[in-house]
């Protein structure tokens, strides 16, 4: 009964942001809006630090879901976009799987709106297929808490893992030292208390 | 320690509604009448809607525990219906067991009053026998929310799936072009801020 | 220090719903959607169940803020309807002001979103201008709890009552025996429990 | 803008107990169950402890609102007793308000299902005809906590003190020499609390 | 990975009531003190109802922790009881493992105070031994519903089975024939709801 | 409607403990132990700090109540001490009325267990006699949050102003000139946050 | 008893930030730092957009409070600027009090951390001086949400005003047609909802 | 399926506080900061009573983190303390684990901010290497309880036991015979229910 610790590592991850639409996040309940938008942006700034491969996809967004956020679409001009054109499981969409394939990554870090369809299903899809699955659980977001602890369990129970974008990006990051200020940045703009401890620290510290 | 997704498939699937009485409705605590009442219509209208078997049962009707809810009566006057003699487990009652295998399916999606009992047991019970189970969270309720959870671990442990309607009902569509008006109406009819943004966006676009 | 009680009389009050807008109803979060529909939905049938004037109005409707709800529209065909071209205080709008003082009623039940805005602005105006205020707590909605909160001390300070939707339609319909079927629908349909209780009562009681 | 502090005098207090029935017990859900009877079995024992006139009243008990709880019915059978024909308001009721005068009491302690309604309309009215009022909260019952914080500031703010069985008891008692084994023994019964810390004291004392 | 669904069987369970003392009582904040001694109450109910074995123990009941509450003392006056002399997990006392190993039962109901430890340790000992562990959630308690929740995890995972009282007595029922009129009496008893149900539903029935 | 600020002047306030006792802090359910005991004891801190005159008292001690907390006897060994006969509302004790009057103070700051008898009592007393009373509300405790709420508004109806221990405490400092260690000193002990930055600022400010 | 609606007036108003400081950031536990931080800077852009006098003023910012947030004094770069030597009550500074006289303005919205005292303690010596205050609840914060209830009741009963920030903005706006944009920025820029409505709306609605 | 229970034992358990830093303290949401500084202090006078090895580690103590709590530091100043270069996982840190594995010990007691971080990559990377590991829940902090209900689940699922401070001690305790003076004041210290209760205790018995 031993156990591997398959981390996250930023040569093997790549970065699902799935149906994160102007739409469907009037139904995110189980976060406040201020702290959700904080979370996926968050998010998108490590993947963007990382340089991880992102894919974009929405559902039926020339319906009433709408378009997929405008932040996410200006931080990844190139990634590739797949408006499905019906598939409520992204992974149902062979486009997005090749793609998803295509980057050769194994570690899926995949985030979505909601958490209990949207995310659950391409993760245990995923799963099946033998990827690593890494959901991103405060920027996911569905009806309510009940909803989202009982979707948080079925797919654990079928192998992902739950992180939140700071423990994400921290297993990614590994070592300060990789980079002190690209990362400290991320946490001062997504982190208020942490801005704080920086902004106190700053204004003591001696000046040379 | 490979995982096999073993998806809701209308094709194989039923729904057991056990025990959702006017008396036993009294009893839920775990979600907000109109909550709960919600939920329960939109599963009945999925289950409609894809023609899944149905199967009804209710204990002790007679008695406090009151009818069937009139609405799940009306809806399928044609499917099995079990006022179990006594038999709290309604996988206890030959009848009923007899009626879920005549249906000929594997995929059990089961909800129910109370939670911990009426859904729990017979929820043991088929998983014992090989069948797939879903229980429907938001369907199913009980005098509290840490009586819910505990039930929740209970059957989780024991291999059943944990969804909610809305995850069981998209499970079943796969893809929206298998009929968008049909499945957009249950969404509609049961999630108001998706009916708000529906209006929005037809009050919008422009007409031809 | 006496205290008069000026009770809710169907023959002095009028029912004004401001800003029940298929978008603003996205920012609503002290109440569930479930829950928010129904109240709404059962303040309606109140006001149509009583023949009390009702007056509705919104604001920038051909904006993101939306249509107004469609059931209200239905419900109320003949009502005054007042699309305002700008003001966010109901009260500001001459021709909406018009409208209430013709009804020549002196109490007004307020209903709306948001209510630390669309709700206590025209309240705190017909207040001042000597009006009977009854805010319809659980029929106006909001961001947070704490903003309901502080909105709710801000009116009652300034002299208006807070009501729900069951005790204004209580305080109106003074006694059971002016019409027991009427006023029992209404709290079927939109009380579950009490819905529960009327068929458990039924199903038992002997059938002349 | 002197205070005058009007305490519970248990020679010049009444209590009334509005519409606790079985079918309306349903309804409340701001207590739970398991407290709720608590609370309201504690109250009445006050009631008798103290020898208060108590006066009860139900509405339509003879539809699904039920009967009086039969606990509170065998500890007063001579308590005047009425079921109200219609009115919502129980001091719309020209008998019931013709018994409280009767008492010659001043101070009505008053509680009841549901208390949006039916607590806060006699209290309403009492206190315009001079009454004090003592609303008891938490033998009190109703919809939501959102409903019942709206309720209490309707109440308080036409004079009703707001007071819970326990501060209700301790006000009539004012002095334990009065008898502490009998009050003692409502608390013991009522508090499980309290009644751990007697157990536990009386378990140490030197037995004489 | 088939399941095997091991039942609550009245002719297999013995019941252990670990530590249920007054001073230790004072720490439980996971349950109201209400609540809990109904729940606490109902399980030595269905214990004595289907004539469990049941097992008493306590820790230094001298000191502080005060003696067993003495309702369960005088339910089973004839229980093998142990006031242990330090162990802190029940199993570590040889006589009371001997006395559990001397009813022959393999089913073992446990219920304590607290949950983290006077539960938890004796369940995850028994497990160990290779005897089934129902752990009664509702009737075990502890400092807050953080540690509730992660005790939970832990038995669970251990291989305990969660249950509240209500689930425990109903499983151990099976079926309402077996005796109807003692299984309901336990539910009127314990839950405040049911006994509503009961009520109003013997007010309407026709009086033979 | 002029408003007079009456603030808090350590020249013309005392403090009253009232009945906080070892037995009746277990009743204490709207705060945690570990709160509950910090602010009470942060009280006791800013009482000895601004020299104010303390007067404590205790209900029952010798029965399950229990003893006043070590603590508060041992930083006040000379505070006059009532160890009240019977009286519930410490008021009624004349003996404790004296002292009070005797330290020539205007201003009463109380706190108590439990809120709604031991504190509101006697708040409501000595506003009546025209007394200044700030009720400390965390270091206050009762039932729950509701009783808890209610009893403010019962309170603060009556004329009394609410303060926690720090808003108390501040504003009798007045200026932080007055004495930066002194007070600096209590916020630190009782305030682990404050702490925590006093201790990250000490860690880098240049050393001299 | 008439009731005079003292509404905000851009003419009449301006703006009181104190104690916004990185190190009593910390201190905020009544809402989450996303949510703060983007309340603040809403009430921020408030005040610029409608160009109201702003003062700031901070409290040992040399000490572990830390300097006030650096998006404040960024923004309001020529705003009189105060750093208390040591007066907690910011009233009791003179220059700051000068220079609030010298705005000219008779109503002060004020906001600051913590509520109970930095806020509370300036708005009841303003309120004793004749202001006219708004205190803007959700840009002011403290240790929980106990303490916050009792600041506002004591705020509220001195005469104050309990607004958010979006009441307060839609206040002063008063009507959309004096600047759509402008305003319209400022909520979508703060309300990630109503900027998902936006979005939603911008992207359907035909482009001319 | 046989479980096998790996008890704490004072000769196996080691135990590590990682980052329990000033500035991280900052962000701990899941607990109120006097909840978690008390339990922190619990488990440091565990260690300390029980002589476990104790190894401390710190990130970035220059930096916004800040210093180790004083405390810790000064309980343990002979443990082995390493200020982590820039590893944001302990565990990658080389020193650090030699030290691990100096002290022999093959059950780790962990503990420290955030819990989704600073001990959740360190216990998965002792699990890998075939640990023991004991997560301390309650001295673990996060933001949010989300946060940390998804970590812990991680966490267990990767084989760690999840252990509250009282829990953990009590484990280690075994029998109270061990030393009741000296496990009893730890609980007294850090319990204040159970200091009470002793306090009642000791008022009441007899004196020899």
């Amino acid at each position: 009964m031993s156990f591997k610790y398959n981390r996250l590592d930023k040569d093997k991850a790549a970065v699902l942001f799935v149906d994160h639409q102007s739409g469907l996040l009037s139904l995110v309940r189980d976060y406040s809006p201020d702290e959700f938008k904080n979370n996926l942006l968050a998010l998108a700034d490590i993947a963007k630090y990382f340089k991880l491969p992102v894919i974009l996809t929405t559902s039926f967004e020339q319906g009433p879901n709408g378009p997929m956020v405008p932040e996410l679409k200006n931080m990844f001009p190139d990634a590739p976009y797949f408006a499905r054109p019906g598939q409520i499981n992204a992974w149902d969409n062979e486009d997005f799987v090749k793609a998803v394939k295509a980057t050769g990554r194994k570690q899926l870090i995949i985030a979505g709106i909601v958490t209990d369809v949207c995310v659950a299903f391409p993760t245990l899809s995923a799963l099946e297929e033998g990827f690593e699955v890494f959901v991103v659980t405060d920027c996911s977001g569905t009806f309510n808490a009940a909803v989202r602890d009982a979707a948080w369990l079925r797919m654990q129970n079928a192998g992902a893992q739950l992180v939140n974008w700071f423990a994400a990006g921290s297993e990614l990051q590994r070592d300060w030292r990789n980079d002190v200020e690209g990362f400290g940045k991320i946490l001062g703009d997504h982190l208020p208390i942490y801005a704080n401890l920086i902004q106190s620290h700053s204004s003591v510290k001696p000046q040379k």
